[in-house]
C-alpha cells in the first residue's frame, strides 16, 4: 500500500472486517476475499446481502456544452434517446474498434455524465479527445466512491433505509435519495446477478458513516462484507476488462453487437473499423462460456489454452473456476467461429498438465 | 493474479527466486521485495549488482510523420535539439499543467519514439490527442519488457556480456547491442542512483534466456534479484508518480522547472496554464526532502501530515522510511513556500500518534 495505490473511504472498515487481500483497479484498492473460501462468499451472496467497497469503479465526469457530443463520439451505442436517470452499459472503442473500457454511463443531466469505469484511464482518453478536438467540456474525476449492496435481500435492506422509492428503480435506473443528510445517487445495479444497488457516494468523509448505517440495518438480514465473487461472476457471464477482453478485441467479439449502432445517421470513433468487421462476415471469434470436467480446476492465474479435440487452437479461458452449484468447472473464453456453437466439444489445458474435455456453453451458465 | 494484472516474461523467474510480493504498475506485476528486509536489499544494491524485472515500465510507441509533433505537444520540455540515441526525462502535462506522467523519452529515429512510462495510461492520452487532432501517427504498446541491471558492478557485468560499447554509453544514452542473436536497445539508466542499465527487450519469448544469461554471468559478482528499493529511492530523491505527485500537481512544484521551456517559439498543451503559474510568483509549494526523528517510522501506507511547530499544515510525506545509513527517518513531501528553505524546522505526524521533530532537506539526501 502507498498513496499511488489509493485507499478508499471504506478501506479501514474492510480491514477491520478481516479482508484477506486486495486487488488493484484504477490505481485503487478492491477487496479480494473475506470468508475462508470464495465458495462460502458465493453461497452467502446468493442467499443474503453483502456490502461491497467498489470505490475503484471511478467516475469520469464529462460536463459542459459539448459533453453529450463527446460521450457519443466515444461509444458505438446510440445515445440519442438516453434519458436522465438512466444508466447505460456502453462499450468504448478506439479508432480500430479496439475496446478501451466498458463503463456504465449515468446521464445526470443533458450536459453532465458519469462514466463508471472498469480498469483503464478513461479520463486520459476523454481528455485527450476533448483537447484534440477543442471541445467545450470539462473532464474530471469527482470525489465519488461507489458502495454496493448486493444479494437477494438488498431491496429490503435499502428500502428500509432510503424509502420505498428504492423499490421503484428500474434495473440500471438511478435517482437521488436522502443519505445522511445529503442527496446521493443510488442506482439499481452492481457487478453480480443477484440484484442490488450501488450508492455513488459523493464526499469521502461520509464513507464510514454510510458503511455503519447499512451495516447496522443489515444485521437482521445476515449482512456480510463482500466483493465481486469469481464463481458468481463467471456463472453470470459478467466480463472483466483486461481479463476477457482488451484493446485487441472489438465489441462484436465481446457480444456487444446489439449495442453497436451502424446506421448512417450517427458517427463515432471507430465506426469505420466496426463497419468493416461487420460487412466482412462479422467477428471471427466470440466470448463464450465453457464447461469443462476433471478435478477442481487450479486457479486461472494464466489463461488456459482451449483447443479442438484435434488440437487446433480455439481460444483461451481468461477467467475460470469450479462451480459448486453446477458441479463442474466453468470459464469464459473467446472461441473461434468454427467452434462457437453451443455444446461443441473442446479441450481445456490446465496448468496441472491435464487435458480436460469440455463444451461450449451460453452465458449466463 | 489474473490476466488483467499482467505477468511479465520474468515473472516465473522472480517467483522461483522467492519474491515476497508484487505491486501493480500499468496493469502489470512489479516485484516488491526479495530479501528478508528492505534494508538487506538496500545494502546489497549499494555494493553489488541486482537484476530487476521492470517490465511494468511499459513503452508507448509513437511513430509516423507527425510523431515528433505529438511528442512535443505532450511535454513542456524543449525537444527540438533531441538526438537519436538520447533518453530524456520529460514531464507530461494536461491543459491545466497537471502532471499526467513523467516518462523517459527514447528517440529511436526522427519519426519513432518510445515513452517509458510511470503508472498511468499514457497510451490513451496520446491516442486521444492524436485522433482528436487528426495527426498522422500510430500509437501502440509494443512487445517490450525492460529488464534492469542496477548497482556499482553493473557496468562490469554488462560489458562482459555485451561488449565495451556498454562503457561508452553516456548517462541516459542508449544504443543497439547484440543480445541473444537479436539487436536490442540498452540504455544507461534505471530507477536507482547506484548506476546501471536497462535492456528494453523486444520479444517476450527471449525473457527467460536473457534473465539466465545475466544471472549466470553475475554469479561471481554476487548478483541478486531485486526491485526498486524504497530506502535508496527516497535517499536519491527519485519521485514516484501517484505518490509524490499527481494530476493535481504542476511540474514547477515537482522541481521540473529547468525542464519547462517558456519561450515564445514553442507550443505545447498546458503552456498557458504553466505561464500563468510562472508569472504569478511561481509555485506555492515544492517537492522537498524531510529528515525526521523519533523511533523508526511506521510504514507510510497513508501520507503523514507535516505541520509547522505552530500547527500550520505545510504538506504531507508521501513516501517515508528509516535510512540506516543516515540514521534518521527520511521522506518526500510537497512543502509550502513559506517553509521550504533547507533546515526549516517542522513536525511530522506519524500514525503511531507521535509528533516528530524534523527539518526540510535538499534531495538527494
Amino acid at each position: 500500500m502507498s498513496r499511488r495505490i489509493r485507499r478508499t473511504p471504506y478501506t479501514d472498515k474492510v480491514i477491520h472486517h478481516g479482508v484477506r487481500g486486495f486487488s488493484v483497479v484504477n490505481h485503487m484498492l478492491l477487496p479480494k476475499a473475506f470468508e475462508p473460501t470464495v465458495e462460502d462468499d458465493y453461497w452467502h451472496l446468493r442467499e443474503h446481502v453483502q456490502l461491497w467497497d467498489v470505490s475503484c469503479q471511478r467516475q469520469v465526469e464529462i460536463k459542459g456544452p459539448d459533453a453529450a457530443r463527446l460521450v457519443q463520439l466515444m461509444t458505438p451505442r446510440d445515445l440519442r434517446q438516453a434519458r436522465v436517470g438512466q444508466g447505460l452499459y456502453i462499450p468504448l472503442i478506439d479508432d480500430r474498434a479496439g475496446m478501451i473500457n466498458d463503463p456504465v454511463l449515468l446521464k445526470l443531466s443533458e450536459d453532465r455524465f458519469w462514466l463508471s469505469i472498469a480498469d483503464s484511464d478513461v479520463l486520459l482518453w476523454a481528455k485527450g479527445l476533448a483537447i484534440g478536438m477543442a471541445l467545450d467540456v470539462e473532464v474530471d474525476e469527482p470525489d465519488v466512491f461507489p458502495l454496493a449492496v448486493q444479494g437477494p435481500k438488498a431491496t429490503e435492506l435499502m428500502a428500509s433505509l432510503f424509502g420505498g422509492g428504492i423499490r421503484d428503480l428500474p434495473y440500471f435506473g438511478f435517482a437521488l435519495f436522502d443519505v445522511l443528510g445529503t442527496r446521493q445517487v443510488i442506482a439499481r445495479s452492481g457487478y453480480s446477478k443477484q440484484g442490488g444497488y450501488e450508492i455513488y457516494l459523493e464526499g469521502g468523509h461520509l464513507g464510514e458513516d454510510l458503511w455503519d448505517l447499512i451495516w447496522g440495518a443489515g444485521q437482521s438480514l445476515e449482512i456480510r462484507p463482500g466483493c465481486p465473487n469469481l464463481i458468481e461472476r463467471i456463472e453470470g457471464g459478467l466480463m472483466s476488462y483486461g481479463n476477457e477482453f482488451t484493446r485487441a478485441n472489438n465489441p462484436l467479439e465481446c457480444g456487444f453487437g446489439p449495442l453497436c449502432y451502424l446506421g448512417d445517421d450517427l458517427d463515432y470513433i471507430g465506426k469505420k473499423a466496426l463497419m468493416e468487421i461487420a460487412s466482412s462476415g462479422g467477428p471471427m471469434q466470440r466470448l463464450s462460456g465453457v464447461r469443462f470436467g476433471g478435478d477442481v480446476t487450479p486457479a486461472c492465474v494464466k489463461p488456459f489454452p482451449v483447443t479442438s479435440p484435434h488440437g487446433e487452437t480455439l481460444g483461451q479461458i481468461t477467467s475460470g473456476i469450479y462451480s459448486p452449484r453446477l458441479e463442474c468447472n466453468i470459464g469464459l473464453s473467446m472461441i473461434l467461429k468454427s467452434h462457437w456453437d453451443h455444446d461443441t466439444p473442446l479441450i481445456v489445458h490446465t496448468p496441472d498438465g491435464q487435458a480436460r474435455e469440455g463444451t461450449v456453453s451460453g452465458v449466463p451458465f
